[in-house]
């Protein structure tokens, strides 16, 4: 299985628009280059070898560092063929080339996979303005956009708008780490409106042990990746409070429902059906089960809320922020502006938590709210 | 909270057909006294106390057995309120009277809830032909329907059918210790034409901790409380080869699609909506991450298959057989039978594997299967 697997896309489909000029080969970037970024770059590198509708070089923007050794990054990983500061002992394929200047990581690619943390896109986009491709196709692995009153503000919107190129989205139920080892995940692309795309980007990412699943529906899978930590840290607070399964999967489900009348109340496209794949259902329960947001939530609860998420994040994630928790406030201010709130007990008792204004108590409580006020 | 909170009903909607005759009351009996039917007379009692819409009195059929210190085991319950043997410190509230004469348990009751093993109901159907009100209603609340190959036998349908009555069912998330100890926990009502009787239904078992949601889908409800023990199999299986949390939220993800797709293919009344109700989501997640199907399936992939599932069970369930075996074997030939087992990849493969066809390993390469021919 993986690198050494004969390929197996001889009977897939459309290879997108470009593969329709004869000889055309797409370029692909990889920015970033952490854990996921590293196994991004995996994933393509396996490709591009075996695919002839691409070159075989897959480039990794790689923000430069200099290891303890004295050796710098990039050079390392072009040495060792692995990244050895964020995914040691995983080789990403000999045609991944770590290159520290970005503009050059990107000046010859029609593909790029945009996978670094959220906090740094702004920047990356804005000095990436005029130097990208015109017919460059961009996708965004990155969980985690800003819900603003005047709306969200979805990360590929954000790329689309500052490049001026058409962005998709990747997002699943993918533990960067299982990916690595190649162990089974799948994922979905979010697409907007050409399907050839969504398949050049499904054929890219796809392989034996790598599923993906082309769903034209950007906002839906994209918001789903950034709302399921709402709903993991709902679970935590269940977790913590010893509730049980059976109320686990209240929680989990009343969450799913909640996350799916969200986003159809922000972006009236958004397909029922989303929320049945990978990015949906898939992702909502490896992180209610695994990750940081429920078990921060879990040591809050159990802790009966007398310290702090500050101060519990600072203790146990060295440094890093939950992200549920600044999306939870972000959602609850939307809500609150349109005077929503009611219709979103889940996510309106979870910010009220997180913020010390009920006990983590009150996640069952608002249960029973349900059952006096049935919908 | 539970049987001393003041009720809170005061507001609710319909009584449902009979309670249009004025001064009419609802007679409830509970047939069977498990641990499941014990719980369920516990939620019905409390209700039937403090509705006035209700009988207080609720009358539970047991079937009678003499206890180690001599005593019947009905005695036991009524001067105890405690079912001794089968859900032990828990008190069912003293408006429950344990009958061990099926048909005096039944003759006046309006209302026969339905909570016996699943091998008892032919029986018990049988017995009580003539024996019920004509203007009865049921609820199946027993998991775990037989699938023929020409068809399902439902068993709400069968119910119906013997004794000339409407038959509901009700399924979802519902580990019973779990509701026996009021931790929050909820359930579908699944009923077939009459939205009265369903709130009826929901009006019965909501209690502060037990939240119930009415959806008129009853084979989609029932069928799920069935299927879900083959996907938890799947997710057993899963979890003896320790393929880790992606692997697994595909697994299930994959199960609760072809769950969906097998309801349809067999009743094309069924909801797709019915999949995010708790008898759909939630329950398979339970199942999926507690549950003896899992257990069990997680052995058999830890021994390489090399012990049968017949060994295991023996060994780990003192006699007792695992549903989702019996299950996903006549779900294998249903499909077979009309030739779409290539449709539900996961199913056939949950089947090949419990038969000693194909190693556990397998669910991994069904998974691969998937890359090459994308559906």
């Amino acid at each position: 299985m993986g690198e050494n697997a004969t390929t197996h896309h001889t009977n897939s489909a459309n290879n997108g628009a470009n593969d329709n000029q004869i000889g055309f080969k797409s370029r692909v970037s990889v920015i970033g280059s952490g854990s996921w970024g590293s196994v991004a770059a995996k994933l393509v590198a396996f490709n591009t070898l075996n695919l002839s509708s691409f070159h075989d070089e897959v480039k990794m923007w790689v923000f430069e560092e200099t290891l303890q050794s004295g050796e710098k990054l990039t050079d390392a990983i072009n040495r060792t063929n692995e990244n050895v500061k964020y995914l040691p002992g995983i080789k990403l394929g000999k045609n991944v080339i770590a290159d520290p200047d970005l503009d050059n990581a990107v000046k010859d690619a029609n593909m790029l996979v945009f996978v670094t943390p959220h906090q740094f896109i702004d920047n990356i986009c804005k000095s990436l303005v005029d130097k990208v491709r015109s017919d460059a196709e961009a996708i965004s692995l990155i969980k985690g956009m800003e819900v603003k009153i005047e709306g969200p503000c979805l990360i590929s919107t954000y790329i689309s708008e500052q490049l001026g190129i058409n962005c998709s989205v990747l997002m699943g139920a993918n533990l960067a780490n299982e990916i690595a080892e190649e162990k089974f995940s799948e994922a979905t692309v979010g697409y907007r409106n050409n399907r050839e795309i969504a398949e050049q980007w499904v054929q890219l990412f796809t392989t034996p042990y790598f599923m993906v699943t082309p769903v034209q529906d950007v906002e839906g899978v994209e918001l789903c990746g950034t709302l399921k930590n709402v709903v993991a840290i709902a679970a935590g607070f269940v977790d913590g409070l010893d509730m049980g399964n059976n109320t686990k999967a209240a929680i989990i489900r009343f969450g799913l429902r909640e996350m799916r009348e969200f986003c159809k109340l922000l972006f009236s496209s958004v397909k029922d059906d989303t929320f049945f794949e990978s990015c949906g259902v898939a992702d909502v329960i490896t992180t209610c089960f695994g990750g940081r947001n429920r078990k921060v939530a879990e040591a809050f609860a159990r802790n009966g809320g007398k310290r702090s998420f500050d101060e519990l994040e600072a203790e146990m994630l060295q440094g890093q922020k939950l992200q549920g928790v600044t999306t939870v406030r972000e959602v609850y201010e939307v809500l609150r502006h349109r005077g929503l709130l009611e219709l979103f007990p889940l996510f309106a008792t979870v910010h009220e938590i997180c913020s010390g204004c009920l006990p983590p108590s009150a996640i069952v409580i608002y249960s029973e709210k349900k059952n006096i006020f049935p919908v």
